[in-house]
């Protein structure tokens, strides 16, 4: 028969409500008309955040191409215009065959511009949201567009 | 009555030892004198890890202003002021008017700098510590001061 | 004697099935013969996400050393010599004296461009696998080599 204690029950009682942790993956689409953009991605995170049920973890957002980017920063017009003069300033499209990569391909700036933007975020979910101060907005900045491309967010935590 | 069988209340006993996630938020303040400055905050970092208790996991650390950094590199003063010289020559301040965000403010160049030394850093905590090479500290970049920012510090493990 | 309810042991029975939490630690070595060079990590980050078992989940990916990068982009001969001249032009190695952090050391160079290329990677773990896009590949960037340095992966996930 069962040798277990009524204390073991009451200890077994307390574990056992752990809340497991969760995982959950999304993926968006993303293909722009113009070689150069910036397109806003709060809501569609945070949308995500939501679904996934996940009160307290991190959440990840990548572009899954290597000639775009996902960034934090403010969703003001001025500023996506001076970003685009500014990366255009430090990695220049032209003339193309500066570059080694070029020939079959014209997009090695695009490869460049991706690094000084960076990949990925990773931001706090707390309390079921965005961990997020005033101005943090989320942006998918593409450097080689006019194509279908993939951005992931991946959710972790209870 | 009870059909629990010994083998499952053994079993059981195993599972129910499982260590549960655990996850913490902890806000830093910020407030440089300065437009631009660097803030060493390696010790607060480490002091939230061992407060979390977590033993195994990761520690994010993210500027919550979009004119500021979160980056890793040296505490050396000689490469902070070369840092400085470097962010000023590939995003200068000066002439304002060359960026349309600028106008109510003044301030473009910043959210340039931030871009380059990164919003976050993502550290894995081993052993209850931040598992850091040797010369790896934690640095606030402030590229805008004179007021009052944060800085998000979130701990997942177990 | 124990007071369990039926019901409670068949909850208890579903509870205690939560899939743990699991967290692996793997550090590679780097030695490159030359002062700068990029070294391809994709196949070694696999294999230890294979080995951690976790399913779901995230894979950090990080130099232990500030003069070193890693980052996600495209595994091409010429885009590699690109992003060497590239980096070479945001910040310069000559003159060193250009830099208050040389005198002892000359890689003040090495820790800006560790900055631009950026310090990890986070990488969704999906069904047992990093969760990739078609070009995207794990790097080691090299700035200031010809001697042993770390790289940190550090997976967690269920």
């Amino acid at each position: 028969m069962s040798n277990i204690s009524v204390d073991e029950i009451e200890s077994m009682r307390k574990s056992v409500t752990i809340v497991p942790m969760k995982t959950t993956t999304t993926y968006l689409t993303m293909h722009t008309p113009q070689r150069r953009a910036f397109v806003h991605l709060t809501s569609q995170v945070q949308e995500a955040v939501r679904k996934s049920g996940v009160q307290e973890g991190i959440c990840l957002v990548n572009a899954m191409h290597i000639t775009a980017s996902v960034y934090i920063n403010d969703d003001e017009s001025g500023l996506l215009r001076d970003y685009d003069v500014w990366l255009e300033k430090l990695a220049p499209h032209e003339p193309v065959a500066q570059y080694r990569h070029n020939g079959a391909e014209d997009n090695a700036d695009a490869h460049m511009k991706r690094q000084l933007m960076g990949r990925e975020v990773v931001c706090a979910v707390t309390k079921g949201k965005l961990d997020f101060g005033p101005w943090e907005q989320i942006f998918y900045g593409e450097f080689d567009g006019r194509r279908k491309k993939r951005v992931l967010i991946k959710i972790i935590g209870e």
